[in-house]
């Protein structure tokens, strides 16, 4: 199992250049939304001089600036790429300010699909500055393929599943198991994404395996929640009806294999979205 | 596209040591089927002696040899790994055969998950000797999520499916194709595993595509076949219903939208084999 470094003790700039916005820049507002006395600036030079909570409604006091120089005002330990661009790929016009901020010794944590460890320049500029690139999408090795061994756990599992990506899966997830921990249940949320691995501090992103052992992945996550809870959240991903992800999202529900599901659905949204079939 | 380097001009010895078997070495059993004037013998020490014939019902005058030594007797140019073991990793025992193939100087054809190119020390062996290490399975890069687009293709494309894995919808696809050529149709197989590649020459090998892309690549073989024949028979992988491999399956549906599918079923099967749940 990954677990990851954890962002809660970091000072955290966020990466959202020409994208911020609720949607738009997904990573961003699930940083701000759930480690926000570590998140000190957001950059993005379309909306700088504002609050953050002026664009995503959350995270009054965080202000959005023109760049990395001015974030680095604020004293950032580390730098979080804050969108996740379809496909997954760093964007070129990143690479720059990637240099730049290892160059101030930042750590950088990344979502993307494309591993900022596996680029072998920024690998050497990041080992000769003495920082780490951590791939919060980056899964483990030797994953296995499913077994329904997930069936067998003590653990009362929960998958939130949805008609869309982008409608609540992980927040419901988090939400339910901070209130689940409140009324005094053993609860343990099972983060399966780049986003909820970020700040819950574990997990696998299972998108980003190989897709015969997708359902391996969600098992394991499963069988490694129930060793230590009674009552697990696993983050759901996609939805069975999408174009694009329908198989990230079949392989999640017969690897975790759930108990109970919690359906998340956004009533506004009439197509998948991005899709018009 | 990976268009694949070409079995069919090669003299072909295959690795199925301990496994020789119609459902047990599904690789070696393929190459018999499809390339009977390529393949030249079957290394395995427990049938050394035998005819395939009389193993696989197939493949008469292909001897079973003890091992590389002896299969070496038939000017052999290549060697392919005839087992796809479940995980797909290189069996370490293994090693030492490749080795003394390449030493041989036999290129080596694997659909192992586990990539022979990749490992420094066949690689760099594998380069001194001149000869080459084909992965069936590696998938291209850049693979884009799915968008749809093989709903918009003229061809009509039909999918195999089944209830389980190794039910015959590779040998089903192959075999519709071949017979709607004979009736005159302008007929194209679309391979989406390894087995399918190794025979047909294109393809990708959609388990081995990260499960965010697998879709897409699905996409991908349909877009390919369409824009040259006017009816794709694509092979199906798995089952909505497997365990382990679902996700895979609904990918493959989702990505290629059929306009028709061909279900396959052993019906002397009533649990998913491997699977007791």
């Amino acid at each position: 199992m990954v677990k990851q470094l954890q962002p809660k003790s970091h000072r955290i700039a966020i990466l959202a250049e020409g994208s911020f916005g609720i949607l738009e820049s997904k990573t961003a507002t699930v940083l701000v939304r759930y480690l926000p006395e570590n998140v000190v600036a957001v950059i993005d030079s379309e909306n700088a001089g504002r609050d953050t909570s002026e664009i995503i409604e959350i995270g009054e006091g965080i202000p959005v600036v023109q760049d990395l120089a001015e974030a680095m005002q604020f004293k950032p330990t580390m730098l979080a790429i804050g969108i996740a661009p379809p496909g997954g790929e760093l964007p070129h016009a990143w690479r720059a300010i990637l240099h730049e901020a290892i160059h101030n010794r930042l750590h950088v944590m990344s979502g993307l699909h494309q591993f900022l460890s596996e680029d072998a320049e920024l690998a050497e500029l990041a080992a000769s500055h003495e920082v780490l690139l951590w791939d919060a999408r980056k899964p483990p090795a030797n994953l296995p393929v499913a077994t329904c061994k997930a069936d067998d756990v003590d653990a009362t599992v929960i998958l939130t599943v949805g008609s869309d990506c982008r409608v609540g899966k992980m927040l419901s997830g988090i939400e339910v198991t901070r209130t689940a921990r409140e009324r005094g249940l053993d609860a343990e949320f099972c983060p399966t994404g780049q986003n909820g691995i970020m700040v819950w501090g574990w997990g696998i992103a299972i998108d980003a395996v190989v897709s015969d052992f997708t359902a391996g992945a969600a098992e394991q996550i499963v069988l490694e929640g129930a060793a230590d809870h009674s009552l697990l959240i696993v983050e759901g991903q996609g939805s069975l009806v999408h174009p694009g992800y329908s198989g990230v999202t079949l392989s999640l529900l017969h690897g975790s294999l759930p108990d109970a599901m919690i359906f998340c659905h956004q009533p506004s949204r009439d197509t998948v979205a991005r899709y018009t079939v």
